[in-house]
């Protein structure tokens, strides 16, 4: 199999997406599309190991290097995404995306959904959204425990995780160093990310175990800390925030089913606070899960897409998510595949 | 979708099996095999909420009830299985093996493994094996796991856990009780059975991460107890054997690759053995994997058996193992498909 392989978006995730598949066997970066000024005319080969691929803001000079599978990272929701899912689907082109509300847009977008089904199907083409969360901890390794389950009463699923490796861009979605009034303002204004994918996450868990989720909620609170903390791009002082605890629950009929968390924020341990991933489903036996640290999310989006590939390529055409491929695997540069 | 299932083997698994059966909307006990004297004749009914299908010896009776499904429940070895199976196959029955072997039968018993794959689909059928371990805790989660990962140095894989809930057969077996000389007199006799599933969970994960395993190395040992211990079926006295820690390593190469270790003892708390599962990868990004306790494994058998239905009878036919089918996930007794 030699697979050749477009990517839409060079950020830290195109990227770490490129160095990985760097590392493989039989396959090649054939295009790279990225409109920030800075890498326009760039070669790939400057950002490390990789060919002299020269990055471009015009995605149909990626087309015709005739990908077989685009990776998509350039966006957080399904109705950003759609348009270029949709052009690569008419090339033919597998789509990966990195996109949080693609690991299950039937959640939040449900007729564009069925749309990328379509041309997929059409097109003879496969798309998959993925990423570390949603896409892996809080939904699909919650739905694979479940499988030694014989009853569930309830699942929940906790991600805490440390803020600190980031850039400027996400202390600012995520209102750190913020007073708590003008955090309030912000919110209000809708301008705080906090965490996407809850939603996604709940969808896929309820689809997978066949139950319809009556009700869905989500809160968004903020981390004020009491200490002075400070991380390399973010500074939150005693009193200000520190980042976004979020919320979510799931309701099957009445009751929650589903009970989700995600702190997210800079220097938890600054107040006793230790990352981890964590799930716990109440039923028979009851199944106590914890990684600590938490997986870290640079990273394992990073791999969580790569790996997909070979298992979405054997897929049959259509809109995929990670509950209809086989239990994922790390597509590995062992001697036996590793290049030359 | 109506299944009728058919059980070769009514001791604790099969039986649990039935129950955790009963509770689904759409499926019905048609048959139930099994040689001991005392369950001959009986009638389901008399283990619980079962239908009224009387216990036979003789599978033929089994199969003229039409079952498409047959859970399999009798053996540890595939050797000892395949004459089953295979009758199951041609009468064109799908077969799900309780069977430690049976999870990855490639490891052990290639030949076999390549005639179920054809014979299931000369007849329209497919086959698998599953349970706890192997089949899930020490093979298909840390396959899981490798999903989210980079690069792969080693995976460590433990699984501590209690004898003290089972009966005079596992502590038999596992040489509960013992000095350390007749321990080691019935060992060199092969009469201890130790963990059987290292070298199938071995083979499954190397062949899902597309590694060629260079060398299997397997030890048991004694777990010789400093305090006296007591569980309902078993009892060890200071200096006498508790239990049997097993270890194995699958190498790629000259290096341990897949490093496994499964202490299982009465009463380990007494000396301070907390039970868990755990699994660590060590790579980039580290997984640190902890579930305390373990996976209580009669009940995981059973949910693993039972969940795996649905996706087996969805899948191609042919020898199927838990890497081949979508991720697991519970077969729910969720409202919408609750029995009545």
């Amino acid at each position: 199999m030699s697979v050749r392989v477009g990517i839409w978006g060079f950020g830290a995730m195109g990227r770490g997406i490129a160095k990985m598949l760097h590392d493989k066997r039989n396959v090649t970066v054939v295009g790279v599309c990225d409109n920030a000024e800075e890498l326009l005319g760039k070669k790939l080969e400057e950002f490390g190991r990789f060919s002299d691929v020269t990055i471009t803001d015009d995605i149909e000079r990626v087309f015709a290097a005739e990908p077989d599978v685009l990776f998509h990272a350039t966006d957080s929701f399904t109705a950003d995404s759609y348009p270029k899912v949709k052009k690569a689907l008419e090339n033919g082109i597998d789509v990966i995306s990195t996109a949080e509300e693609m690991a299950y847009p039937y959640a939040n977008e449900p007729a564009l959904a069925e749309s990328m089904d379509q041309l997929a199907k059409e097109n003879g083409a496969r798309v998959l959204g993925t990423g570390i969360n949603p896409g892996f901890v809080m939904d699909l390794l919650a739905i694979a425990l479940s499988g030694a389950v014989i009853d569930i009463d309830r699942i929940e699923v906790e991600r805490v995780n440390s803020l600190s490796p980031f850039g400027p861009t996400v202390m600012r979605e995520q209102g750190v160093g913020l007073s708590l009034e003008v955090f309030r303002e912000r919110q209000s204004r809708g301008e705080l990310a906090g965490h996407v994918g809850f939603k996604e996450s709940v969808h896929m868990i309820a689809k997978a175990l066949g139950y319809e989720i009556s009700r869905f909620e989500q809160q968004m609170e903020p981390i004020v800390t009491s200490v002075d903390r400070k991380s390399p791009y973010g500074e939150a002082k005693a009193g200000h925030v520190a980042g976004i605890d979020m919320k979510a629950q799931g309701y099957v009929g009445d009751e929650v089913f589903i009970d989700m968390r995600h702190p997210q924020q800079i220097e938890p341990e600054a107040e006793g606070t230790s990352t981890g991933d964590y799930i716990l489903i109440k039923g028979t036996p009851e199944v106590n899960l914890s990684i600590r640290p938490e997986i870290e999310g640079g990273l394992g989006t990073i791999a969580t897409c790569v790996n997909a590939m070979p298992l979405l390529l054997e897929a049959e055409p259509g809109l995929k998510t990670m509950i209809d491929l086989p239990v994922p695997r790390a597509f590995t540069t062992a001697p036996n595949i590793r290049k030359n």
